[in-house]
């Protein structure tokens, strides 16, 4: 057996709890649901000088990517598949139909062939296909005006209970954002609790989308919308160069452990196939794919061959895994290719490089492009969102915003309205290597062009001289374009442009981006986001390690790190930090500054302000000499 | 010999040479001076389809921090310290005298202690001094109208011959800031190369500085000032409880090697002197401290017990040794301590929690304000700059921009006038932890409140979730205040918040600020800037793999990762990369691409808007079918 077709063995995926924490489990009001999440349970503070005084400290709840894999109350068996969370919801709608057998040719061909028995998946599951003149996108249901249990699901899993914390938070996130008016690019439409109402008119409006295809019931529901939480993308895959279906089925449960809100499945090589069923059926998030790329294998290689009729039958194979997104490079158009010739590095979206290719080889339009609402047609009955792909985004920062890249911009306009005719959900692709100055005008060309269709980019990367490093160079890049709307940000790991991630690199990419990430939430304004960060910092404050490393993005390094320089267990309730050793740390001096301020009668901010401009107007009739 | 006292020995401290690269010395027109930087040499590009048919790429040129440890034709003995570049550009000017002995008596009492013969640097120069009366520092000089050979070396040094190739920018690089006015920040005033005499007026006003005290002729000088490339400082020193004097020395030439601009040590333990000793004599960059903490040392830690007399005789002695720039934490007024008793983290700042816990306990305010003219008056005799500390920096995003912090840099703005009168250089020192919708206000406010001195930040950090990766939380902040203007930012490593930087944190560090520094640099419109970023994406799409690599900021990161997937030496001159595989490859595909579009004639960008707007008319007519 090669190395490729290794599948997934229980042991090899991660199961491990967070520390302090545990799933709840909220329930729904309209509906019978109950929305996961982790609550961070924190120590009592120790008040300064006043020993064996404590004072609690409420727990803190964050929103949780990483599915049952981290509830130690579900059996889950990779074999199996994880539970089918959605699977009465769809059923009770009453407008889906199990068929007898998958209707893509190929997928019947692999179904069919003996010698795949070993690697593939036991528990295939007939696929669900819309009845008849029906359409189960979650558009439709929005635009009909329901309510359906994702949207409600959506709307408690993103106020995350800090709609509960209103004494804790003081109006002071909500009015942090307004307060700063010149830099409130793309802020939340919403200061005060999301009700599923808001989720509703938003997947209505075509602002936001729920990737939740019929048949990947698994999932537990989200959105992508840029008055929502910012969200994050992890791409995994194998290639024929490298890497297993068990090392590709951990690296997704591994991506959403740590944050990754929806995974792409790059895969190539000859199991995809087999390697999708297995991540779908083990994803507790939306996958998306590039269903060109597989298409691409059926024809070995040669771009030229494609068809109209292999593609087709592509994204019913994969609509029928349950595929939740396909990229799909529909504006490459004949006449902007010439465009790309003079840049440094030409095209370099791949899906976008064949669609050039083919376009040139048959001097027409794609069918991409030309069969665009049949594509349609064929989405609606499962419920795939489009992820209209940018085809000829910039490779480098030489290239950036030029009439390539916005000309085909403004086609996946076009097609965004086209496919909301159809009710299908869409975002937008975005770049890629973008100098920090030109950020901006993606997005606001974005908007206006896509009609507000959500954005989801590639970082941009604001530099291109860190081969290594390019998970940073492209987070500087993504904090700001979430801070300015983008709903969602692909991530990039440490490989981009050298190799393919392993797990470390899929950590460090998802970690990385979820900083961003949250670094836009905190600049958009968003009600809740604040509160995580000001625990932690408490936390720091108070000298309570545990908690510090518990709050954290990744627990782990943090205490890892920590141990390096203090490894004894003493040190972590110590009242000192490693940096500055026992005797003289700035945390400690300030206790006892804070503690003589409580002494003293605190003047309020008015005050201060008016004992101030005294002092100052003192200083100048002094003659501006400072002692005296 | 406990771990602390392992003096360096040259095999600990590295030499290597970066891969196809030289050290080039450019001749300064003016003064007899050879400015140092690196030359990449590049590879020839091999025609696509016309084998054996080649084209020449031009060498790049790069800033160089790395000193001479790089230059394999100079000798260097790390116990004998570098070459004293400086020494007779000094002398020239005969405004010095060399001392008998240091004039600070704790100096003399280390000197003199025999039982440190052994952990001592062995060569010690005695000190320089301005003659009475003289004024000895940069700023002075500039103001007479004088233009020293530093202020040319730096001329030189920031152009990095890119005023030589005009043909190659081709106007491209000038006129980019200048394309998008909207986000022009921070836009350099200069479009063309810099000239020494802009370097001097740019220090006479203030806008710069040029941190390099008489007795540290070691250094290769460098400029910090918002018209000028962005700078970072690496913070190193060994504490009480860890690391060696070996350990540290061998920590700053590594800083320098992959970037670092200027040096903080923060030393503190029992042999600081000692250790301070050793780094400046083998440091090609300027090296900054901040004085109190020695000083709280000779008081046992008693921040109550720190008089002006111990902190005078403190800055004597670290500028004898040669300190380039001191942090002072002037601006921490008795008025605005109490506005920091509600913050959630109080004073991070280990400075200013000295001097607010010295202030309360006295009641009065502190010595470094009410002498803060004396101390002009030694820095000048030195020529070492202020860097004014921010000591009520906000240490979460929930202190950010309070009136603590703002009060106190009002403060920093009244004294750099002072400092101004003595001609004495400063730049002012800011935040720390600030979400990004909130970090441009410090910039407009520090300029405003400071003339325009120079600033200089820590980060700043846009969310506190991440302890473990602040290197990246922080590099989000600090490339957009460097896009705003500010001239240097202090980096962060992995381990702020939790431990000890150990070498690889240290480079981490560094090369996250790089990225952080250089993506201002071409977001504010550099000139030069994007050369490299070219010369790289060049070589990305021609598959010159090793150009690639060595055109990074970090070659061996970047060789190494790519050889985890394809360790073969074939596939580092293959055309195709790891991630796709041979036959599947973008890059390979837009190769064919341009090829076709050049045998076609490709109509020029107005013909083709021309061309589109009419498809584009022709598609409403025909009711907006896409396909037709």
């Amino acid at each position: 057996m090669a190395k490729s077709d290794k599948t997934p063995d229980q042991k090899a995926i991660t199961r491990d709890t967070f520390p302090a924490s545990k799933k709840v489990y909220v329930k729904g009001s309209m509906h019978n649901i109950q929305v996961a999440m982790r609550e961070i349970t924190l120590e009592d503070t120790q008040q300064a000088g006043q020993p064996g005084k404590t004072e609690k400290n409420a727990p803190v709840t964050v929103y949780d990517t990483s599915g049952p894999y981290t509830d130690p109350n579900i059996d889950i068996d990779v074999r199996k598949g994880l539970p089918r969370l959605r699977e009465s919801w769809i059923a009770e709608r009453g407008d889906v139909e199990t068929l007898a057998q998958v209707s893509s040719d190929y997928g019947q061909e692999r179904f069919n062939n003996a010698s795949l028995d070993a690697l593939r998946f036991g528990h295939i599951q007939p696929p669900l296909r819309a009845k008849p003149g029906r359409n189960v996108s979650q558009m439709h249901y929005a635009k009909k005006g329901i309510i359906t249990p994702e949207m409600e699901y959506i709307a408690i899993r993103e106020n995350q209970r800090f709609d509960q914390l209103k004494t804790q938070l003081n109006g002071q996130y909500a009015t942090m954002a307004a307060q700063h008016p010149g830099e409130n690019f793309g802020a939340y439409l919403h200061r005060g609790p999301i009700t599923p109402e808001f989720v509703r008119d938003e997947v209505a409006s075509g602002r936001a989308i729920i990737p939740n295809n019929i048949n990947h019931p698994e999932t537990e529901p989200m959105i992508i919308g840029r008055n929502f939480l910012v969200k994050i993308n992890a791409n995994i895959g194998n290639s024929a160069v490298t890497s297993s279906i068990e090392e590709e089925v951990e690296k997704a449960v591994w991506a959403c452990r740590w944050g990754g809100d929806t995974i792409m499945d790059l895969s190539t090589g000859k199991n995809i196939h087999e390697t999708r069923e297995w991540i779908i059926r083990n994803s507790p998030v939306p996958i998306g794919t590039v269903p060109i790329y597989q298409a691409l294998e059926k024809v070995n290689g040669k771009a030229e061959e494609l068809t109209w009729e292999i593609f087709k039958d592509t994204l019913i194979e994969q609509a029928e895994q349950g595929v939740d997104y396909f990229t799909i490079h529909a504006g490459v158009l004949l006449r902007y290719i010439p465009l790309t010739a003079k840049r440094i590095t030409g095209i370099v979206s791949r899906g976008g490089s064949i669609m050039a290719k083919w376009c040139l080889a048959h001097h027409k339009e794609s069918f991409l492009y030309t069969h665009f609402e049949e594509i349609c047609e064929i989405m609606k009955q499962y419920d795939v969102a489009f992820s209209l792909g940018d085809g000829l985004r910039p490779g480098c920062l030489a290239d950036a915003n030029d009439s390539a890249q916005f000309g085909e911009l403004k086609t996946l306009g076009e097609l965004t309205r086209i496919a909301w005719k159809h009710d299908v959900q869409v975002m937008i692709e975005g770049p890629g290597h973008v100098p920090m100055q030109m950020i901006r005008e993606n997005m606001t060309k974005q908007l206006d062009a896509c009609a507000e269709a959500p954005f989801y980019t590639l970082g941009p990367l604001t530099t291109d001289i860190a081969p290594g490093y390019d998970h940073i160079t492209s987070a500087i890049g993504a904090a700001q374009i979430g801070w300015y709307g983008t709903a969602m940000l692909c991530y990039v790991t440490p490989k981009e442009h050298l190799g393919l991630p392993n797990k470390k690199d899929v950590k460090d990419g998802v970690i990385t981006y979820k900083i961003a990430a949250h670094a836009a939430d905190l600049a958009k304004g968003h009600p809740g986001a604040q509160y995580r960060d000001n625990a932690l910092s408490k936390a720091r404050f108070e000298f309570r390690w545990e908690d510090q490393f518990n709050l954290s993005l990744d627990p782990d390094t943090a205490r890892k790190y920590h141990d390096e320089t203090l490894p004894a267990q003493g040190a972590k309730i110590a009242h000192f930090c490693s940096m500055c050793g026992p005797h003289f740390c700035s945390m400690k001096i300030t206790q006892d500054v804070r503690k003589y301020a409580e002494e003293q009668n605190i003047p309020d901010h008015e005050v201060l302000e008016k004992g101030m401009a005294e002092k100052s107007a003192e200083f100048r009739e002094k003659g501006s000499e400072i002692y005296n």
